[in-house]
């Protein structure tokens, strides 16, 4: 279904709009009763669900004129299952609250949602429900919602004398939204990298197999999230340089905006890669050691690179 | 704990302002995993989970001058237990996204969760992860889990023959509204039914329990959910205007601004009564009958009032 190219979300309606939306999103087998009554509800078959809820908000988290509908609704979706994924899980059913301004295009809500449902059937997870309204400008919010086969693993099992690794693209998003913020549309594999992360989505429940001791996904930057699991196992993370190659496409915009493009590793948040911490006779297929887990300083939890304080950008500061 | 009068979210950060949020919300024993780490995991007992999605957006559901910051967050929680409520379920566990302006009081948000907190805590149920993050108005979205212990009760099963019902206030909060849009504070009752709604909580279950067989909670106005259960349904429902006992205030708000006091109660729903449709010998205490369905007539589903098409104000509209 499509909207004319002309009309609004005003012209079209709430309940126009809900109607064409619902049309878009197949419902697993899981799903009791889905879009279209008071609540949703879902079988459960593990005794437990994991549950996770993030914000998007137009011009701070992404902008119309940088990434189509359709992207934006890829990127909402990836940053959730990714949430799901970093507790050694699988997503299975997720809400969408829509907020938008009554002159914004009917089809980029259409776009929007139709990426949204495209990523989500990628790890087999259906839209049950949601919620649309009016405000001054867009904003998702989108609750996830999964299980684990294994134990969930948290961000506070890190052990002095693991690794850690990460698994996925890490660095590429940052360097395709620092060429965006300048203007430009190349290097085109990293603003694609920024537009649609690819989350590595098998890698969590993987990791919880092999014995992860505590992960994380990348999403405030590679050292704050390395920050948050220091914090909450109580130790001192280690990064080493040396075990990142550096890409040609980030080699190419750090030398183009004059920056060291280890800043885009270190530093950047949306690919949703994941951070995990192993034993280190544990780290599976796919996973890059990039440091190590020592006991926590006289200062308390820390993380270095290569063994001393971090001055470069190192993550996302929301107020 | 409390922040300085003037501080604000950019002055206490996010990091700040998510630790002195978390510390007001008690934990559950259904919590696993609580606030703090990716996601949060619940025990489920039931196989299956209900899950609803609402938002509420800054001058369009409320105006920080019409209540105060602890009112908004009893009626934000209110409005998304009573969608579980209206399933025939119970809720035990919510998430929060908190969209905000840099410069909200951090007060604010800290007042607003813990009316949010206490109007869970009515039912028993933990507010067990969120997100805060920068807009440029306040929006406040709100995923709500629960279960239910009979089979859910939706929007579609009344039938011809059945009874409508209405259980709790309807029509004071809409009364409240009209007056505070008028710069005026009283009638206090009905202001402050609008600030602090009082959904009947225990309603939802016992309707199940008695045979109710269709449900839906009162939120975008009485005869537009009654619409909307119509539809769902494929019936008609004809609404009684003798069945309803207008109250003192409601009649006096009536008087003051020369308007039929009826359409506070038949287009109100921000008091989330719940509305219900049983077998005319199933009705249980304290429930009023209010209707009755009948087979949908040559135009399809349709809501009457006293066998005529109704012309007052009906609900809202969202775009």
């Amino acid at each position: 279904m499509a909207f004319p190219p002309d009309a609004t979300l005003a012209d079209v309606g709430e309940f126009g709009l809900i109607a064409a939306l619902t049309e878009l999103f197949a419902q697993g087998e899981q799903v009791l009763v889905g879009p279209g009554d008071d609540a949703a509800v879902l079988r459960v078959k593990n005794g437990h669900v994991v549950v996770s809820t993030d914000l998007m908000v137009e011009g701070r988290h992404f902008r119309r004129e940088w990434a189509s509908a359709e992207d934006v609704g890829h990127r909402a979706a990836a940053q959730n299952l990714s949430d799901v994924n970093a507790m050694g899980g699988r997503a299975s059913s997720l809400t969408i609250g829509l907020a938008a301004p009554a002159d914004l295009p009917a089809q980029w809500a259409l776009d929007f949602a139709r990426g949204f449902a495209d990523e989500c059937a990628a790890v087999g997870a259906s839209v049950v429900g949601g919620d649309v309204t009016r405000a001054d400008q867009v904003v998702i919010a989108v609750t996830v919602l999964g299980a684990c086969t294994e134990a969930p693993v948290l961000r506070s099992g890190a052990e002095p004398g693991d690794v850690v690794a990460l698994c996925g693209r890490q660095g590429w998003a940052a360097g395709g939204l620092a060429v965006l913020g300048r203007g430009f549309r190349s290097p085109r594999v990293l603003v694609e990298a920024y537009r649609r992360p690819e989350p590595p989505y098998d890698a969590g429940r993987a990791a919880a197999e092999a014995g992860a001791t505590a992960m994380i996904d990348v999403s405030d930057g590679l050292l704050a999230d390395a920050g948050h699991v220091a914090e909450a196992s109580g130790v001192a993370i280690d990064i080493h340089r040396a075990a990142f190659a550096v890409p040609d496409p980030l080699q190419a915009v750090g030398a183009a905006l004059g920056a060291d493009p280890l800043q885009f590793i270190l530093g950047g948040g949306d690919d949703h890669a994941l951070l995990a911490t192993f034993p280190d006779d544990a780290v599976p297929a796919g996973w890059t050691v990039v440091g190590a887990v020592a006991e926590a300083g006289p200062d308390g939890p820390a993380v270095t690179v290569d063994g001393a304080a971090y001055d470069g950008p190192t993550g996302w500061v929301h107020f």
